[in-house]
């Protein structure tokens, strides 16, 4: 039979089922995946216009980047080590006041989508100004995204109030409705920084619409504190009510979380994204990843942004995820190796209700599909290469990313974004952003 | 004035005095440090057999991991997500016995040298069985080494007793004094398995000789509870009494440590060497770095075995180490990167008793430097450079890697040492371990 590509790779592992299948390759045609078999079955029955040979190579599905805001990538680096409030008020929000412009977003997602591809990322879930743009940049360099519809209550540089944000999110969820390789979800900004009227519209919007709800909740214990202090709620108390802890709900950081929160979110079928190393650097607090696991929460990964990480590396936060789950439920065989990658993948694929399209190589889905050299002497040698993948490989190992069957990085180098011009917006932003 | 080498960098970070240059050079003659100063100056001054130019480049003194069991990279994978005592009793100390032997420390140790310099670490403080091997392959790569002359109560392939471990450190000790690149330390494995009368010679072999005691001290909470339960006595009560706790004791974890500890350990000038990705893997507990950093303990950093980690990566240890530590402080202002590169350099320099050699680009010290490309889009854009050095650069952008002048690491690719030959050797242990 005549396909598009074949690969054949040393490792395959497909999340689902959990296994690692040695000498296999993987069959890809119209951008999906329509067998997976032994190379040597594969190479008597399939003639590909393409053949990928990765003889000491995993492949695996993509990374599903499930917390991002990608444009942030423009100032890595520009304000770290500050207390939380300091961080936020003094520096970032200044300078994305002052900044952040169709201009801004284009550049700084562009940054951010050509790290992720070159580190294995295939998808990201976005919450951030000018979504327009952010779906645009990802349509055009041909990444996957979930594009957050960001709602607040007060004025940004996107919309001057919560009717307008809102008005602006169903234009735009309609826009992109047709789009491949986009989808959308409903982004209100923070429990305290939207209010319940705008947050029971979004609810309508999402069961309208069938599109989840992504929301930073739980981040700090201050947020937790100034919340019951303020109404005699905690902010999932309040989302409860108003009806929005549910399957559609993605709660990003959960960082405090007591154990009927946890049977609550478990019982209602939300999602958590963990975001460990932005949880640590802004001194957040630890998510009881272990426990919500065990609770049957369906837990996904993110990096967060750049300026609160300060990488988009999913290679670096599946190895912190597993590291630090360990220490927090102190059981060193907490979150193993394997449940990471299922962070990493089709527990992204889930909480975007996409995981009958990607989140593992199963014959049907959509070929998004990454390879690793395990070949470098740091993952040698190999006893189980999703240990090595997951503690011990860098992000420069993963050197063939294919998103819908189109290959984005080849042999470790970007085969369509125009990197010198990215370079030359990049230098111009820094100048800006310094001053 | 004629020199060996002149290096012209974008950057250069001394670490002390903590400042960063700008188009600034460094020149080496003889092995030293000769001169720092601005590249305009340097060419006119200087004229060098060898001169670099590392224009998108930041230089800094090379790292110091301050405790390594190296030739455990053969174990790296080999058995990971388990329980302490599952994962030492029925995994580790079982292989180790049955295939720990020269051969295995000779290639093991390869193995990491060629890791540690590919991501820039230039001297390691190691404490393994066969240590003669360790210092042998150490001298043999041009890397610097501080070697544990090991110490148990009980029989392993190294040795039958504590005399015998005794009397073999004393004997390697009187061996490697001349070596250029070696120093030693004394290394009774641990509280719980080295008894007082060892610990007692330990100690006036330590005073007879100038020599650091290199000790796992409170790793766990098991066993400060077990050593309560056993004698009484917290561990770091007892070497106290028997007069350990002094400014030449680097005490390796140190996750359990109350208030009383921690001013103990500053007023006695004791060294800590942190290991955060070792402590979170197995679980161990969080070491309280802020606090032991604001008492004005030297605190060093190290990677630990790569069964433990799984990496010998000081450019991901300091980023944990200063993650972790914000984390563990609530405070997201505690050990900014400067502080995390401090433990990652002179730190690791004083805790070894070598500060007056190296850990800083100071004119006087040996040349051991490396020099990090900040020019990839990962760590783009560039407002501070130490801030992309800790929190997103990765070990591949380690592109040169001089010790005590001698250019080991060059555009990425070791200089000296036979890869594929080390290929091969690692192939037949992987056969052997897995088994």
């Amino acid at each position: 039979m005549q396909v598009d590509t074949v690969i054949h790779a040393r490792w395959i592992i497909p999340v689902e089922p959990d296994i690692t299948l040695e000498h296999h390759s993987l069959v890809i045609h119209e951008g999906r995946i329509i067998d997976l078999l032994p190379t040597g079955q594969a190479t008597a029955q399939y003639q590909a216009v393409t053949t990928e040979n990765l003889p000491d190579h995993a492949l695996l599905p993509g990374f599903i980047n499930s917390h991002t805001h990608a444009a942030m990538t423009l100032l890595r680096g520009r304000a770290d080590d500050l207390q939380l409030m300091d961080w936020l008020q003094n520096h970032i929000w200044p300078l994305e006041q002052r900044w952040v412009s169709e201009e801004f977003v284009k550049d700084g997602t562009d940054l951010a989508i050509a790290e992720m591809l070159m580190g294995g990322t295939t998808c990201f879930n976005d919450m951030y100004f000018f979504p327009n743009i952010s779906a645009q940049q990802a349509i055009q360099h041909g990444i996957r995204a979930s594009i957050g519809l960001v709602v607040f209550d007060f004025p940004t540089v996107w919309a001057d109030n919560s009717e307008m944000y809102l008005s602006k999110a169903q234009a735009l969820h309609d826009v992109l409705r047709g789009e491949p390789l986009i989808t959308t979800t409903f982004a209100p900004h923070a429990p305290y920084t939207v209010s319940d009227a705008p947050l029971q519209k979004v609810l309508a919007l999402s069961g309208q619409h069938q599109t989840p709800v992504h929301i930073h909740v739980h981040e700090t214990r201050h947020e937790v504190e100034q919340a019951q202090a303020d109404s005699g709620k905690r902010p999932l108390q309040r989302l409860h009510e108003l009806g929005l802890v549910n399957p559609s709900l993605l709660a990003v950081h959960a960082t405090q979380l007591n154990d009927e929160e946890i049977q609550l979110m478990a019982d209602a079928g939300a999602h958590i994204i963990h975001c460990p190393e932005s949880n640590l650097k802004l001194a957040s607090g630890f998510c009881p990843v272990a426990k919500c696991l065990a609770a049957g929460i369906n837990v996904a990964l993110g990096t967060d942004g750049a300026a609160s990480n300060n990488d988009l590396d999913m290679l670096g936060e599946m190895r912190t995820a597993a590291l630090l789950a360990k220490a927090v439920a102190e059981d060193a065989s907490a979150v193993p190796a394997m449940a990471a990658l299922r962070m990493a993948t089709i527990n992204g694929a889930k909480a975007l209700g996409l995981d009958k399209e990607i989140g593992s190589l199963s014959i049907g889905k959509a070929a998004d599909v990454i390879a690793i050299d395990l070949s470098a002497l740091e993952t040698q040698p190999v006893y189980c290469p999703v240990s090595q993948i997951v503690y011990a490989a860098n992000r420069r190992q993963v050197t063939d990313v294919w998103v819908a069957g189109k290959q984005l990085l080849k042999q470790g180098q970007l085969t369509a974004l125009d990197i010198a011009a990215l370079r030359g917006k990049i230098a111009v932003w820094q100048q800006r952003l310094a001053s």
